[in-house]
């Protein structure tokens, strides 16, 4: 029985754009649940540099991606009927005990199993797209474990213009002090074929919301997906965050988000920049930024609006709709 | 693209008999791989007392049923298609590692977590057939996880007529001693509304093959199991085995199989015994044994005839189709 919270998705016209959504976790999470409202040529590239969590024990133990993210992207793809709907609920299941299973989530055992029994990762990924009626394809960002290392500022006593080379996803997401940059290791990983032609045949692509150095930038940061996305005829998307998030944005502003974007991407073309009212202080700032950039700024009210910084998904997707129609 | 294994089952005719197949482990994959060419009228009740491997760890870290045994029936049931084949081999696909997954079962992390998505042991199970197409239903035994505890004979040395009592699945399973008798703990658990119907309504209820002590006799120690069995108006057919059961069978004949299934179910009516030329000894013995249960005995070839104790579906099938159409 559909409820309010539980609307389909409104028909996507035969015309409906080709999108490429990278991200990963939440962010990327709230991306999806709107452009499916206006495409099922849907197509996310998921970060796999995560090292916490189910997703991290299982990369330790098995050895292949860590799918924490990648379930996650699926799970806001499923169809909304009550199989699309269980099936999601099974997929997002913790375990919760005093044993070994506990907080792994059942949809990460589900995919690593699918990986191990066919040994590839996209056909993996594409079974569990077809057990929940995905709207859409599930990617890895590359074809082998990333790991994230970031120069964090402010962690040794007395010297704030010191640089510590921090390590990992976790504790770089969760730093004290105030990020640099960021670099993945290996440097140059191997990219899916499956990603570059997603890319290559997409009308837009969307970079964001998300933990901006650990699921936004590193897409930028691989080699043959950066070449991927300069070379692309698909305009680009840059979405800004609803909020800074402790730690490894703390004290970021809207256009230092898009500085720091360019300054690990130059060669990248942003067509526009779609930022919600509430997360920017100063709007002539932030305007000024994305002209310089070339791209559009559009401002739009995104968030649920309860205060909290969660994207409202009918908001989101009316406003990549009026980035979609302005265009360039 | 099917092969000579991988036949589609005949379509069962309209007529098809509806059977409900008591027992756990190989024995009623066997029986259900075998049944699911003559009717999808088929209920499978299930043991569930196991207490080692991937089922017993789970039992213990999570508190539910053990899944393992529901697990396989299920997996024997699947829809004969490439979804039906790929999710059955998700679910018996078993991890490998250093870690705490490993020997871990896919089928019973995905079956338990249904059951704490849920709640309820029966809807879960209901799912995962409709994740593989199931010909046929799923159903505990009880509604509670049971242990084991059996009295066996030669493990005093020295003392053979003296009786120890082992506990628990895996125990009794293995005991280098001859098993006098087994019981249940709890002595009376609750039987499943669902289990009591499929019985009542049957046709036929096929008991066997299958580990005699531990995985087909303790159907008859569950009260409202054994009530129901009694009363119904359906036909029983009894299965023995290929071969004896290293240390819970050894040196039992094929007799001795009836002998014990009539000790500790005195009240059971059995009107047909199925048996493979291989494993009777003593022809004459055993039809003396049958006709003193009142029941026919069917001598059939149905093992793969490679001299491995291992049924072959479609010869079993063709044994069950002259069960039931010789009738009691």
């Amino acid at each position: 029985m559909p409820t309010v919270g539980a609307l389909a998705p409104v028909a996507a016209p035969s015309s409906a754009p080709a999108v490429v959504a990278l991200g990963g976790g939440h962010g990327l999470s709230a991306s999806l649940s709107a452009l499916r409202h206006l495409t099922d040529r849907l197509t996310a590239v998921v970060t796999v540099a995560d090292d916490g969590g189910s997703s991290g024990r299982l990369r330790r133990e098995l050895g292949g991606l860590p799918p924490g993210d990648l379930r996650m992207a699926l799970s806001a793809l499923c169809d909304d009927s009550e199989w699309g709907r269980t099936w999601r609920d099974v997929l997002q299941h913790r375990f919760s005990s005093e044993g070994s299973l506990h907080q792994h989530a059942t949809g990460n055992l589900l995919i690593a199993t699918l990986w191990e029994l066919l040994g590839d990762e996209v056909a993996g990924l594409d079974w569990v797209g077809r057990l929940l009626g995905a709207r859409g394809r599930v990617l890895p960002m590359a074809a082998v474990p990333l790991d994230i290392v970031a120069d964090v500022l402010g962690l040794v006593p007395g010297a704030p213009d010191e640089l510590t080379e921090v390590r990992g996803q976790v504790a770089v997401a969760s730093t004290t002090g105030r990020v640099a940059n960021v670099r993945l290791l290996p440097p140059d990983p191997p990219v899916r074929p499956e990603v570059v032609e997603a890319i290559t045949t997409a009308d837009w692509v969307v970079l964001g919301p998300g933990s901006w150095f650990t699921s936004v930038l590193p897409h930028l940061m691989v080699p043959g997906l950066a070449q991927a996305l300069t070379r692309t005829s698909a305009r680009t998307c840059v979405t800004l965050n609803l909020a800074v998030q402790p730690g490894e944005t703390d004290g970021f502003s809207a256009e230092a988000h898009l500085e720091v974007l360019a300054a690990h991407a130059p060669d990248l073309r942003v067509d526009a920049v779609l930022a919600d009212p509430v997360a920017v202080t100063d709007v002539d700032a932030l305007r000024s930024v994305a002209d310089s950039m070339g791209a559009n700024l559009l401002l739009r009210t995104v968030s649920v609006g309860d205060g909290t910084p969660r994207h409202d998904a009918l908001r989101l997707a009316a406003a990549y709709r009026d980035v979609f129609a302005a265009g360039p």
